[in-house]
C-alpha cells in the first residue's frame, strides 16, 4: 500500500475516501487470496491483516467476525464481474449474465469462492454464506429480466426468479459442481429455451388467463 | 437373514435367485445406513458386513471396493424410487418425476445421499460417484422427454436434456443445497416455463449436424 496516500496520516476518525477505499480494497483482495489459499476454515483474520499490510485493528474495526470479512470480499469480487448488463434484450442480457458468470469463476478470487461452496458446505457458517450469496445474486439477476418485463418484451405475470433461476442454475451448477463450461450455444439454447416459453405465457403465476396443462 | 431359503446351502457357484436377491437387499440397505450414520470417509465394509449380518467375503465378492458398494446402495434406493413416470404428458410426466426425486431426498437413504453430496464432495471418490449419478439420472430422466418427442407432444429438435435439466436442476439444487422444498405450484409454473418453450420452438438444436450437449 502506498503510505503517503491523503493528506492525514491518522488511523482514527475521518479519513480520506481514497486511502480508506484502497485499505478496503487491499484488504478484501488478502482474504479472498486466503481463502484460496487456505480455504474457509483454516482462514484467519491474523493472516489476512499480515498479507494486506494493514494492522489488525484496522480489520477488526471494520469486519468484526472471519464470516462477515469473507462475505464482504466475495460480494467485492462477485460485484465487480457482474455487473448487469443491458444489452436492449432478454435474451442478449441472460447470455451476459451468464457469461460473466462463468468467468468469474475462472478467476483465482471465483475458484476460491467455488472451492468454498463445495467443498465446506459442511460449516454453518459457510453454509449461511453460501445462501446469503445466493439470494443476493438472485436479487440482482433478476433484474434484468424484471427490466425485460417493463419493456413489454415478455409478460409481467411471468415468474421473473424461475425465468433466470432455471438457466443460470442449470450453468453454474454444472461448472461449480461438475467443473464442465457450458459453451456459448447451449447457453443460447437454454435461454431461448425458458424465454421462449415466457413469451407464450407459460411459468405465469396462477390467475386468470392461464393455459391449460 | 432367513438362512434355510432354497434348496442350495452352498457359498459359493449356483445360488437360488431369491436367498441371492434377499442378501444383495440387506448388504445395499446397511450400506446406505452406514453411509447416513458415518458418511463416505468414515465408512467401512466391514462395519457394512456386521450391519447387514453376512461374512465380509460375501460383501467383497461383489463389490471390490467400497466406491462400488456405495455406487451400488445409492443406485437401488435412486431407482426404487424414481421409477420413470408416464401420465401420457409432458408436464405430468415431468412433474412425477420432480415430485419423486423431492420424496426421495426425505427419505432417510436419501437425506444419506445429499449429505454425502453436499458434505463429502472433496473426496475424488465422492466425486466421482456424483459425477456417474449425475450422468445416470439425467439419462433415466430425459427419456420421458424423448416419449414426449415420440408422441409429437414437442419438436423432435427440442433439447431433452435442457428441457429436463432446466427444470430437475433448480429443484433438486434448492432441497439438496439449501433444505428448500419446492412446493408443486412452483414446480407446475417452472414445467410450464420450459414445455411451452419447447413447444412454441424454443431451445432447439441450431444445425442438423451438430449435437447438443
Amino acid at each position: 500500500m502506498d503510505q503517503d496516500v491523503g493528506p492525514s496520516r491518522r488511523t482514527t476518525g475521518a479519513r480520506t475516501g481514497g486511502r480508506s477505499e484502497r485499505v478496503v480494497a487491499s484488504v478484501l483482495q488478502a482474504a479472498l487470496t486466503e481463502l484460496a489459499v487456505v480455504g474457509y476454515a483454516a482462514l484467519r483474520l491474523d493472516d489476512v491483516a499480515t498479507r494486506a499490510g494493514v494492522a489488525k485493528t484496522t480489520i477488526y474495526r471494520r469486519w468484526s467476525t472471519k464470516a462477515e470479512l469473507v462475505r464482504a470480499a466475495i460480494y467485492g469480487a462477485v460485484h465487480k464481474d457482474e455487473a448487469l448488463p443491458d444489452t436492449g434484450s432478454l435474451r442478449g442480457d441472460m447470455l451476459e449474465v451468464l457469461e460473466a458468470a462463468m468467468a468469474m469463476i475462472a478467476t483465482p478470487e471465483g475458484r476460491a469462492i467455488a472451492n468454498m461452496i463445495t467443498s465446506e458446505r459442511a460449516d454453518p457458517e459457510v453454509e449461511q454464506l453460501c445462501r446469503e450469496l445466493r439470494d443476493e445474486g438472485r436479487k440482482h439477476r433478476m433484474r434484468v429480466v424484471v427490466r425485460a418485463q417493463e419493456r413489454g418484451e415478455i409478460p409481467k405475470e411471468a415468474d421473473a426468479i424461475l425465468i433466470m433461476e432455471s438457466a443460470f442454475g442449470l450453468v453454474m451448477s454444472r461448472l461449480v459442481r461438475f467443473g464442465e463450461k457450458t459453451d456459448r450455444a447451449t447457453c443460447e439454447r437454454l435461454i431461448d429455451l425458458v424465454v421462449t416459453g415466457a413469451e407464450h405465457g407459460g411459468g405465469q403465476r396462477r390467475s386468470a388467463g392461464r393455459r391449460g396443462r
